[in-house]
């Protein structure tokens, strides 16, 4: 079965009325959709927050999910308004960079760029409102892109690009790539690259501006004591540091204890020696 | 067909157990309404803003839709509850100046006075769960106000009057009316009294306390580069001024970089010369 | 009919991909369930909180609804992963002290251990997505606990002790144990008590850190002038004080004005004179 749900991913907020507009005129034109919020606390106009938040769950939404986002939506002569279809889901948008930093390109099934009305489209300073609903709801009845408008070539969204970890024999150098509420500290060093690079050796997990050294993963957060940091895999398989029950405000939070910030290197050293530890 | 639709405004944020209540309440009433947030971070206690948000939303919703109020929302002798019906919408709420401020008195359908059972209407310090719930979820299942109270005149609703732009032969005052999440200035000046005393003429927009002037109005944010000023009639037509991708916090926000704010004077002068720049 | 409703209670925050993560599986599973946000602003970690917000709303909900708890999710040799039924709602979270906080224990009506298959339960460091959704959409299909685990006795849920009021003949010594979003202070001396020991005597109500002092309770704020102090009881039943239309940031709050912080004394004795007060 198809899914009726549209989810909403912006960074207006929830003091203004622009998120209560969108909403009212998703279920004025379709009563039986099932509007379902990602976030609207993603910081102003940046894609790559916005992306890093959709990226870890559209997944555990049904295939067939329609994605509107709402960061950067104005269409200009660089940033068309298109919508794509990506593994198996359905994203309605502005071309301002956040698909490349949303997407493998490889694995891009479909882009088409969204025909627009100017007539009939109303305000253009509230796209996300005036055209992205519609294509939305049209996507989602059809279940298709092919209605929206011309196709466009898979390679020919807008690029941008996260910084991505390198490796060498036995390093791997990675970057933070985000902070989050609880002020742990998520890398951009996937545990297949860790796994690949590594071997199973030992390791130290340097953060280098704060001159801090880990040399365990561990599996759940409370394998420490309170206060304690940790490295983790998270949920979604990116390498996390982390104290356990630390937050900001209440004793710590593992960015604001290491001092480290968004984009700083984190750095894994592999030795020769077998790892012994049971992780 | 009627919307079975509720919103909710109010100023109780979403730390408390407040909003939760109200919720259940409603879904354990009524298994099949859809209840749907306006906003909950109205300022505590100021029907100001609540107006300014549910006034430029409502009408997305569809007809039939009931709006509960709960911001002041406690019974005087003054401040009476009441529901009215206003363009095809219910709302619910306290007659504590709220209505006057969101609706064109004129146009105002119905109005009529809560009949409130004291021994059943429970703890009267939430009104906004003890009574408006029922109220609500009745007019709802009806779509009418008949059964719910006695009938009052449309023009005794309690008034509170918001500041009016001033128009002359050729100058327009008005004052900002908001500030928004990305602090845009959101002014009281509507495109149509612009164009009625502009009449096409080549105008100033003068940020009085700024110091400021903007000299064109435009369609898009992003017709301008990033970080200039921009002004522009918003979705709901009101002139607004912005600065492209500026917000607080990160390089500016238009009020912040002005230094405007809330109630400032925003004057425009126009001139004789007829307007040759291409809008 | 049974409820078709699953809560959320969290201190995931809304700028993560956490909460939607959880709904989206939710969905995915179940297309016909309705997820209700209790709140995603619980204090990182603090199941006093969680407790509070949640058992001043569950019953508002119809019988048969779950309530996942997310707050400190996860599962150790100290802290089971459990479900419970309890004044015929569904809890599911971790035994980590919430429940004990949450129920009056002789009121307990089915505790069960949940099993958990390492194997295919995903990764442990997000229990409340990769545990708690499967747990709780069977307790919603079956509205029973029995294929979810092991029976556990009542009196097995980790115990933690909120503070209680005491009682001598004619005072009663209690605390602060919330301070909302108003600035609203609710201390833990719930009416019945207060009729109890009170017997309608008159009163007085001290704000010990304060040197504060009340002698009134009244029904609803607007019973005062606005800025003026009050008693109430909320419509929970627990005294509270408040400060009518303050609130912190425009004028007050009770809890900033007196400088009253959680976990204060509040002292009320009541002399043997009859109150000739109508309250």
């Amino acid at each position: 079965m198809a899914s009726n749900i549209i989810t909403l991913t912006t960074d207006m907020g929830n003091k203004d009325y622009y998120v209560a507009s969108i909403k009212g005129t998703l279920y004025s034109k379709s009563p039986s959709c099932n509007v379902v919020d990602i976030s609207h606390e993603i910081k102003p106009f940046d894609i790559a927050h916005a992306s890093y938040v959709l990226k870890n769950c559209f997944l555990d939404f049904p295939a067939g999910t329609v994605h509107i986002v709402g960061v950067n939506p104005e269409s200009t002569e660089q940033t068309k308004h298109i919508a794509i279809l990506y593994k198996g889901h359905f994203f309605v948008g502005a071309d301002n960079g956040f698909f490349a930093l949303l997407c493998d390109q490889d694995l891009l099934e479909q882009v088409v760029e969204i025909k627009i009305n100017e007539a009939s489209d109303g305000n253009l300073s509230f796209p996300t409102k005036n055209i992205f609903v519609d294509v939305a709801l049209s996507i989602s009845s059809r279940q298709s892109l092919n209605a929206i408008g011309l196709p466009r070539a898979q390679n020919s969204i807008v690029r941008k690009q996260l910084f991505r970890p390198t490796a060498e024999e036995t390093v791997i150098k990675g970057t933070v790539s985000y902070i989050d509420t609880y002020g742990n500290i998520i890398t951009n060093i996937h545990k297949n690259l860790f796994d690949e690079v590594g071997k199973g050796k030992v390791f130290n997990i340097y953060l280098t501006r704060a001159g801090y050294m880990i040399t365990k993963i561990h599996k759940k957060y409370s394998e420490v004591p309170e206060g304690e940091k940790i490295a983790i895999f998270s949920s979604t398989g990116m390498l996390e540091i982390a104290i356990n029950k630390g937050v900001e405000g209440s004793g710590g939070g593992a960015s604001k204890l290491f001092g480290i910030k968004l984009n700083d290197t984190i750095t894994i050293e592999f030795s020769d020696l077998k790892n012994k530890q049971v992780v």
